[in-house]
């Protein structure tokens, strides 16, 4: 079913997940498509369709189980597994990343920083050691990593998405301002900064204001 | 002009820019929308209907001017502009965005971050000092500090923002994974990584390879 879903509508999934999330927080039990329009922005209508793309959550005259949904959800999105991980380039950016909190909760556990800089190999960011960027692939192999973060410059993000490629990885998540090439099989989910922030400047420079989403 | 275009569009463009700018550096003086779809990945024909928008660079037979587009492009980004910013929050993400390169590239200027944290308080990043957050409010003020980020924890997000919005901000960048409530005139941008996260994993789980823009 995963083929068949448009990816507008699997980018709109996190943004339930998250306010279900705070809705179980607060011990409520169960919500209505229209509440959750008032949530998220989001219409009624098309909250129910895009939940209909994975099944019929909602009961007619009830809505939804906020626990239900959310833990349904939670296993669409496939929050239910644990992916280790590594991060190549420990700058600020990388060891942001490495420190993130919503990290661990989403089912990544960051096994090592890598970076080139021999002022920085060998320490620690948290419990998370910085390796000599050489040794990556290796360690790759020898520890079942799945997920490769890219936190390098542009210039060194072709290169080390080439080396997760031949280390057999399975996903990337790319914060350089570049578009990777990578074999098919590979999926690369690009955090793109720069264009978040001409958006912003977009905006600001037509004095339009509102949440630009 | 810039209501009327839908934010599908807009979105597309810092791609288009960004893609420019290395042709550029290349030496390339002019490209078809043929080529730039091959570059971008969106179609020759929703280039040229993205573009017309804006007006019409394009000649037929000729294609496009890459330095004149450019230009043009980073004009409707309003990045022919400079804006005063500040950063909430000076851990390692307040840190990693003051740091960040393409930052001032765009036209963005970061004056100084702001934390409550008494240990980092008067340290700096590059040359930008960490002041108290109480301080924050008059220094936009007097400063005419258009930008403010967010990149503190979650539970602190909004309390920056209403701070934000007090002290005539226009434009938040939001990192934090909240949706921000700010007056209308205050134009929000929000970057959230753990649903950025949470796409990737949903496609590593369905072992979907490829880009997954």
């Amino acid at each position: 079913m995963g083929n068949k879903v448009s990816i507008t509508v699997i980018r709109r999934l996190p943004k339930y997940y998250r306010y279900l999330g705070e809705l179980l927080n607060k011990g409520i039990a169960r919500i209505s498509s229209q509440e959750l329009s008032t949530l998220t922005g989001f219409t009624a209508s098309q909250i129910r369709q895009d939940l209909n793309n994975f099944g019929g959550f909602g009961q007619q005259g009830y809505g939804y189980n906020v626990s239900e949904l959310y833990r349904e959800l939670g296993k669409i999105l496939g929050l239910d597994k644990v992916y280790n991980a590594v991060i190549a380039g420990a700058g600020n950016l990388g060891q942001a990343v490495a420190n993130y909190r919503g990290f661990e909760d989403a089912g990544f556990k960051v096994l090592s920083l890598f970076d080139k800089n021999p002022k920085i190999i060998g320490l620690k960011i948290r419990d998370i050691e910085i390796r000599d960027v050489d040794l990556m692939e290796n360690f790759i192999k020898e520890n079942n990593v799945e997920i490769g973060i890219i936190t390098t410059p542009k210039e060194n993000a072709q290169d080390i998405a080439n080396t997760y490629a031949k280390s057999g990885l399975r996903g990337i998540w790319n914060f350089a301002p570049a578009d990777l090439k990578v074999p098919e099989n590979i999926v690369v989910e690009n955090v793109h900064l720069n264009e978040s922030l001409f958006i912003l400047s977009y905006f600001l420079k037509r004095n339009l204001g509102g949440n630009s989403h």
